[in-house]
């Protein structure tokens, strides 16, 4: 592929290579003065020393010499800017953002009777309070596969809330809040409709009282299999209790909603040096896209964003999302910090060969995702937005532990960004797989559903790779089934449990 | 049920009556001097003040006051000995044991070509790097099952080794050896025939490296997903080296072996107050005629043990296993105290009212499935075991954790002892499930293996349910198959990974 350059921002005065280019070169336009070595930033105005170098719209350093326009611009050239603790970061109104106005405002979803959020699928949900009845609950789900689920043709599937949790855990640890929690709100992620299956046993430290309203606990919802006579007698009272599950569930229909009714979450995994450039800023214009449109979006990632969290700060639109975001990125250093390790993501040599001069423009690659939408809300792992519009849900980056926080904060899709490829996928919400390179695309034709290559190779700009991918989240979340979906790949569920196991 | 007197040990000199009795009441031919509440204790002979108090051959305390046979024993008349702290215990030489002699001393199992342990079962594992497979391997194992497994009858069954570690973890903290060294040790299960399958993705931390020998990575058997174009190519090259395993796997043939190659794992969960009267003795019997007969057996669960681990270290037969004792447990009071969890397991006004005086005496109901035998050597979670005969195995009590840290350290059956019942059971090896009462066998007919209830009403002693345990475990582990493995009831594998996620 040939050398270009690539622009994240209007307001950058750098760009990057997409391939090492050599001096006297020529590349879209621009005439090099240094050899620049792949990913790496070239100026693109002359600029003088002490002035800012701007990529992703953020001061990345200041010049420690004059720069010419084409010259090369390295880590050795950039004096750092001071990167502000926890502590200082403070509200101030964050600057006025013109949103791009989405072309579509509606999708066909599934209202629900809460007047929420709607769902994108209408999937039944068996939730266990405790592991130890995952085993009865996995013949469960295969029999209703067979025997239930052909009878009601708008149900889309079932899918077993299975997770590690609910005994032989600190239950009264102060951080057992997160897993319970995040397994309280699953039950009403919108996907669901609002129906309530819970399989218990009976002696776990989980209790159903943690996990539903008093009025929810009752017969229809909730059976104990300590209650049951064995094996068979309890596969026959919670085959009865799917059955008038799914007869509920049956009746839902998908109605044209406006985008106010979806939230989606936003996440990478697997990310190559062309993550930060082609996908995550495309999948930033789709947020915008939506967000502008009234829909909810978030991202995630703490360790990703950490060392760009200032930034997060100035979008903030609150104190009080000021305060929470504080808080919970404070929290996490803690977590890090009594397992004996470092929160920094100080680039790695790997890093700085790739272009990334430091440790903010490493987290721009991350948050970039965001877009330039403002911060209405942050929330901790599992927790439910109070808030619609964009929103930072403070979860691991483990792919596998942020998707089940996310579902759990009630997202109904989730857009996952990678370079080297992930056959990542989860049953209870569709996931969109979005690629940084064409030669990911090219190797993965049945894995990956958008190729943002395309802006690498010039192709396609951020803006038309985001705006396919928005049109894409729209019809995913109105019933097309992205290949995941197609193939029935799904990762299981890791609800986050920092807690001690006992 | 009629009261009846239950006396642990020949050398106890209290029994407790298994339901509440009046004073004037003959009990077993023991009248009674006072009212006693079901499971209290009550004296077996005229005892002094200033006396020990013996249960499980163990003091629990020394009597306050005199006692006359007949009387209750309560928390309240007792002075509790002094726990020495972990800095004080040492090793001393274990006092001489006479073990049962067991009445077999061969299983029908399936030897190994490394010589080691044989195995129960014929299985094919799939071992994943990270989670994020977890979803294609998940399809592979259906289509194995249905295409593959029947042209080979020899094979019982094909496993996904899927956990919830790989990636997003904090692959260098110092606690990271837990899950790295429990998965590592799983693929050498001796129920897998020394046939490795590993399937990883290409950009995870847990590299193929940290899992086999540098001779075992190669093409025959480790596949890496990123290396595959798509889904559809990747699932032809699994399933091709799949049906190569099998073909070797088929092969395998049981044979009729001496004890010393089996070795199968204890553990405890839903228990009662009957727990430790009646199914956790008889475990601890069989377990005396296993390793009197040249088995290994370990027990596990270091926050059930915790309050006894005293007694444990005066089991030990040598210095490095009291040590290595010391090391785990003051490691789990570590681990605990970091999540503000306390590691004591104070009974709590239930447990006293359940007539457990003290905190001894609790977590001897745990341990007396250890039987008598001398504990030859103390291992970590996941850890290897270097010696035949008892060993403990210093893991979480939690089930699900209990579980695949015991199969990695090479169990090939477990014995589950319940009084409130679960359906657990393990895809990996068979277990069997052991009731403290005549109602849970009666409420779970098809769940309950073995009822060692009898105990508790007279109709059969410790050491007669102990030996049908004995039996039963033979027989499981020559082929037959327990309830879990009968309706495929399988708890999904929860590795200890007691660092940070990322
Ligand atoms: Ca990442
Ligand atoms: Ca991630
Ligand atoms: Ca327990
Ligand atoms: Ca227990
Ligand atoms: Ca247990």
């Amino acid at each position: 592929m040939r050398a270009r350059l690539i622009q994240i921002d209007p307001a950058d005065n750098v760009a990057i290579v997409t391939e090492a280019a050599s001096k006297g070169e020529t590349v879209s336009g621009l005439t090099l003065l240094s050899d620049i070595p792949q990913g790496h930033k070239v100026a693109l105005r002359d600029l003088k020393k002490g002035e800012a170098v701007l990529r992703y719209a953020v001061v990345l350093g200041y010049l420690l010499e004059d720069v010419k326009k084409g010259m090369w611009i390295n880590e050795h050239m950039l004096e750092l800017p001071l990167q502000p603790s926890l502590d200082e970061l403070q509200f101030s109104q964050p600057d006025d953002v013109l949103l791009p106005k989405p072309g579509r405002t509606t999708f066909e979803g599934y209202e629900n009777p809460d007047g929420g959020y709607a769902g994108t699928r209408n999937i039944l949900a068996i939730t266990t309070t405790v592991q130890c009845v995952s085993g009865v609950v996995d013949q469960l789900v295969r029999r209703i596969k067979s025997e239930l689920l052909p009878k009601y043709p708008n149900v889309d599937s079932v899918v077993a809330i299975n997770h590690a949790y609910g005994c032989g855990v600190a239950i009264n640890a102060p951080d057992a809040v997160i897993p319970i929690r995040s397994i309280r709100n699953t039950i009403k992620n919108p996907n669901f409709g609002g129906q309530v299956m819970v399989v218990g046993l009976g002696c776990e430290k989980l209790t159903v009282d943690k996990l539903l309203n008093e009025e929810e606990i009752n017969v229809e919802n909730v059976i104990m299999l300590q209650d049951h006579s064995g094996f068979v007698a309890m596969m026959d009272a919670l085959m009865q209790m799917a059955d008038s599950k799914l007869k509920k569930l049956n009746e839902r229909k998908r109605t044209t909603l406006p985008l106010s009714k979806l939230c989606i979450g936003m996440q990478c995994g697997g990310s190559d040096a062309f993550s930060g450039i082609t996908a995550n800023p495309a999948a930033g214009h789709a947020s915008d896209l939506l967000v502008s449109g009234g829909a909810t979006v978030m991202f995630s990632e703490v360790t990703e964003v950490r060392d760009g969290v200032h930034l997060l700060a100035k979008r903030c639109t609150s104190k009080e999302a000021v305060d929470k975001l504080v808080a919970e990125i404070g929290w996490y250093d803690q977590y890090l910090a009594k397992g004996s390790v470092d929160r920094s993501a100080n680039p790695t040599p790997g890093n700085k060969k790739g272009g990334l001069s430091n440790i903010v423009e490493k987290a721009m690659g991350s948050i970039v995702k965001s877009g330039k939408a403002p911060i209405v809300e942050v929330i901790g792992p599992g927790e439910l937005p109070t808030k619609r519009g964009l929103l930072f849900a403070a979860t691991p980056a483990s792919d596998i532990v942020c998707g089940p926080s996310q579902l759990a904060s009630g997202i109904t899709l989730q857009v996952f960004m990678t370079g080297r490829g992930t056959p990542y996928g989860l049953a209870e919400a569709p996931v969109i797989k979005v690629c940084s390179r064409n030669v990911m695309k090219q190797m993965w034709q049945d894995l990956i559903d958008l190729d943002a290559g395309g802006i690498a190779t010039g192709e396609e700009t951020v803006q038309e790779v985001g705006e396919r991918l928005f049109n894409l989240i729209l019809d995913v979340a109105s019933g097309q089934k992205p290949y995941a979906e197609q193939f029935g790949l799904n990762n299981f569920l890791c609800y986050f449990n920092p807690a001690p196991i006992t």
